[in-house]
């Protein structure tokens, strides 16, 4: 599993093998059991996370009701707001999945640009990549149907269709469960 | 105007006055009139904008309608996906105003990174506060009905309400026109 946190880093940056080692002793691997709630309303986040194995939810409590905006998956990173900002945070993170993270913090960090002074360029990359990836996201969302939403979901993450809730991915999608149904129902019957 | 760049970095981390003198001489200000485009679909971006004075749109051209994304202003940070990723644009930057920005590119970053090393943390922080915005933004777009989004964008920035025009700012909140006229005119009932 190490070497999985390493291959991440070594995808932007090589890595010595002081540098390798250096990594691999901070400790940073967790194992979570499925349906854990790493983040509330209103607690400040202490942790970042980097998913290796399993699938982490995001979502919002509105009036009673859950509002999932949110699915991270293996090698995708979970900054959550809270821990950027300092502030309570404004929604929860649950695990749908047995999942193993790397799990980062403010201290981690620090310690990790200090010996590894390489780590804050990697930081910059990963950064512009998720800023990049947020806006895409979210003109994608803007610009779009809730079918093409589906079908583009569809086409670069078969896999969370089947992984999740299909309440949650309709609201995911921002969309009724019943209108999912039906979105599904259409695409069948145009395929078949 | 270069002292309003300063003030912005200053934000983040206080700066010597040998490091307020580099920035200052990287001549990084530019005068671009009202209606200019930055950036076009299928472009290579190479720079990106800090607001300083004036109004830009990001707006993508679907079917042959513009679909405005996003407007920013004085002391907003653009960054343009294409920017961080390399790849050809999918969207349109344009002045709304006559603006004054500050105008990034990878050899300046380059320049300043080396020359006043304190800018690789600065970045950090712009970085984080960035990805915190837009993250809650979409949340925000997600969770809210149309009238929460107005009601929204009139208590946190009602200047923008004035000065853009009113078919673009209704995309922007994801609706028609013709609804944008509803929704203010049920505000303006209430309240009166």
């Amino acid at each position: 599993m190490e070497s999985e946190i390493i291959d991440y880093f070594s995808n932007y940056v090589a890595l010595s093998p002081k540098e390798i080692a250096i990594i691999s002793q901070l400790d940073i691997l967790k194992k979570v059991p499925k349906n854990t709630i790493l983040l509330k309303e209103g607690e400040y986040a202490k942790h970042c996370y980097l998913v290796l194995r399993g699938c982490i939810r995001s979502f919002y409590l509105i009036d009673g009701e859950e509002k999932t905006t949110d699915f991270f998956t293996e090698n995708q990173p979970v900054v959550p707001v809270s821990y950027n900002t300092g502030a309570p945070s404004s929604y929860y993170l649950e695990t749908l999945e047995d999942c193993i993270v790397s799990e980062g913090s403010q201290q981690t960090s620090e310690i990790l640009f200090k010996a590894v002074p390489k780590m804050e360029f990697i930081n910059r990359l990963i950064s512009e990549e998720l800023i990049a990836n947020k806006q895409v996201t979210f003109d994608d969302f803007k610009n779009s149907s809730p079918e093409t939403r589906y079908l583009k979901l569809l086409s670069t993450q078969p896999d969370l269709i089947t992984r999740v809730p299909q309440h949650q991915l309709a609201s995911f999608l921002g969309i009724q469960p019943e209108s999912l149904s039906r979105i599904r129902k259409r695409i069948r019957e145009k395929t078949s």
